[in-house]
C-alpha cells in the first residue's frame, strides 16, 4: 500500500511547505489537488515536481471534458498520474488514459459522485484501462478493500484500488487489499503535518520513501522527468543507483502493468532486472558496450531511455539530450 | 437569448485576442474555459474581469467537489457566474449555490457526462437552486430548447437553460426557448472569430451588446466589481447610465431571479426602476439627498450598493470604499 498526500490547498507555498513535511515522514506521492490548480494553474504541477522530483506527482485536474488535452497539460507540466472523472464522457476517459500512457505516466478515473459499477462499465469499453480506480467513500466503520468493491458490487477490478475520503490513520489500519490510500484534510490540517503523515504511513504498514535526492542526482531526476533519452555517467555507482530507482519508481508506482526492461552488463547491480518490452522505460546498462546506432534503435522502442555508462563516453553525446555525471 | 463565448484554450494571451474579437462582435457574455483555468490558475479569470469589466465573467471550474471553496476561488477572483458539476454529490452543488449568491453571483449546473432528469431530482433537495441548467448535447438536428428538455424527460426547469456543445450559427437558429447559448469552437478555432462571432450573435437573434467602457468608465467597473459600497459622483449623465446599467447586467444576466432595487430620486433617468429588496443590489439615486446614516444603513441590506450623486458630496467618502467621477 503506498501513501499519498492530496494538497487541497489554495496557496502553493503553503502547499510546498505541507509537501516537504509529508516527504520528511516518507509519504510516497504528492497530489496536486485539485483547488491548487484551479488556484494557481499547472505552474502548481511544475513547481511540485521541480521541489520533488524523486516522487511521483499527481494532477487532480478531475477532467470532465477534453480528455486528452488536460492529460497532455498535466503530464507535460510534470505529472506522473492524471486523473480523470468516472462521470465523464466515455470518450473524454478513452482519449484521457491513452494519452497518458502515450506519454508514460499513468491516468487514475476518480468514482467520485457516481456509483463505481456504472464506472466499470463503462471502462469496460475501454481499450486501454486506466491504472487506477478511485474509491470515494465515507468509511465510518471498518471495512477492508475488498469489501470496499463488494459494498459497489464490483468482484474484480482490473485496475488499482485507491481509496479516498475523510481518511485518518485509524481508517487506514482496519483498510486491506488497498493499493494507495490518499490522505488530505488529516495531513494539511494538522498542526504537526509531519507527524500526522508519519502516522498516516505507519497505518499504511509500509515502509516509509526516505529517498531525498543530493543536488547531483535532483538535476539528473529533473532531466529524466524532462527527455526521452538521458545519459548517464557514473562516478559514483550507489548514487546512480538511488536515481535509477526512483526512475523506475515514478513508472512503477503509477502504472498498473508498467512495461520497463533492463539492456546490457548483466553484471551491474545497479538495478533490478526488468524483462518487459520496455515500452514505457529502458535502462541501458554498460551503454559503452553499444554502437551508437544500437543506442539509438533502442531508444526509438521506449517511450524514455535512460543509457547509463560506468566512464565518460562521447558517443552518449550523440544519443541523448542531456548527460549528468554522478 | 444571449451568447457566450467559451475560451476553452491553454494560452492567456490567445483567450484575450479571442475574447477581444467576441467583444467586437457584440457576444454578451466571456468563459474562462476549464482548460484555461487548469494552465493559468484562477489569474485567467482575474485578467478576463480586468479586461472586460463590463462584461459577465463566466469561470468553467467544472467544480466537483468543495464547492464552497471553488465558488468563493471563481467569484473572488471576478467571475460572476460559477459552474458546478450536475455529477457532483449534492452537498457540493449546495454550498457552490449558497456561496455564489452570497456573494452575488450566479450558479450554472452543468449536466455533461449525466442525464438532466437526474440532476434535476438531485436539485429538488437545494434551499436555493442555481441560476443555469446547461445542457450539453449533440445537436445534430433542429430541435427547440423545449424539446431539447423534453427528449431527457424535463418537463419544466425552474432555472435558465443554457446550450452547448457544438454550436454553429446554423445550429443555434433552429434553437427556440433556450436562455443562452454557449459556443467554442466555432469562433476560437475560426481564421476570422469577429465575423464568426457576429453570425453567432446573429444567429441567435438578440441584439449585440455593444458598451465599451472608456477608462473612466472602466475604472468605476472595476471598483463596483471589487468593493461592496461605490461612490458615483455624476459628471456626464449618459456616461454613468452606461456604467449603471453594465452593473445591473452583471447581475440580471446571471442571475434567474435578481433582487434589485433602485431608491431616491425618482425622477432620475440615469437607470430604469427596480422594486425588488434589492438583496444583490442596490442604486441609490441623488445620494446627496440622504443621511450619511440612511446611506450605511440601506448598504447594509444589499451585497453590493452604488450610490450616485449629482454634485461632489464629501460624506461619500465615509460610506463608500471608493468613489469615482465620471
Amino acid at each position: 500500500m503506498l501513501t499519498q498526500v492530496a494538497l487541497d490547498l489554495t496557496s502553493l507555498p503553503k502547499a510546498i511547505e505541507i509537501a516537504e513535511a509529508s516527504v520528511e515522514a516518507g509519504i510516497h506521492v504528492l497530489e496536486v489537488g485539485t483547488p491548487l490548480i484551479k488556484a494557481e494553474g499547472s505552474r502548481a504541477i511544475e513547481r511540485l515536481a521541480e521541489e520533488f522530483p524523486e516522487r511521483p506527482i499527481v494532477a487532480d485536474t478531475k477532467t470532465m471534458d477534453v480528455g486528452a488535452l488536460e492529460a497532455e497539460l498535466s503530464i507535460k507540466h510534470g505529472a506522473n498520474l492524471g486523473c480523470v472523472l468516472g462521470a465523464a464522457p466515455e470518450e473524454t476517459i478513452r482519449s484521457f488514459v491513452t494519452r497518458a500512457h502515450e506519454l508514460c505516466a499513468g491516468a487514475l478515473v476518480d468514482t467520485i459522485g457516481v456509483n463505481p459499477v456504472d464506472v466499470l462499465s463503462k471502462l469496460k469499453g475501454l481499450e486501454e484501462f486506466p491504472d487506477y480506480l478511485l474509491l470515494h467513500a465515507a468509511i465510518d466503520e471498518p471495512i477492508t478493500g475488498e469489501e470496499l468493491l463488494h459494498k459497489f458490487g464490483v468482484d474484480r477490478c482490473p485496475a488499482r484500488t485507491a481509496v479516498a475520503g475523510g481518511l485518518t490513520p485509524r481508517k487506514i489500519e482496519e483498510l486491506d487489499g488497498v493499493d494507495l490510500v490518499i490522505v488530505g484534510g488529516y495531513i494539511t490540517s494538522s498542526e504537526d503535518p509531519v507527524k500526522a503523515a508519519e502516522a498516516v504511513v505507519e497505518a499504511a504498514g509500509v515502509e516509509p520513501y526516505d529517498f531525498r535526492p543530493d543536488e547531483d542526482q535532483r538535476e539528473a531526476l529533473l532531466g529524466i522527468r524532462k527527455h526521452s533519452t538521458v545519459g548517464i555517467v557514473v562516478k559514483d555507482s550507489e548514487r546512480v543507483s538511488e536515481v535509477l530507482n526512483a526512475a523506475i519508481r515514478l513508472v512503477e508506482w503509477v502504472r498498473n502493468e508498467p512495461s520497463l526492461r533492463t539492456v546490457g552488463d548483466d553484471d551491474s547491480d545497479l538495478v533490478p532486472k526488468f524483462e518487459g518490452d520496455g515500452r514505457d522505460l529502458t535502462l541501458i546498462l554498460g551503454a559503452e558496450e553499444f554502437d551508437r546506432e544500437d543506442l539509438e534503435s533502442i531508444a526509438k522502442e521506449s517511450v524514455k531511455t535512460i543509457l547509463v555508462a560506468e566512464e565518460h563516453v562521447l558517443k552518449l553525446y550523440g544519443v541523448a539530450e542531456a548527460v549528468y555525471e554522478i
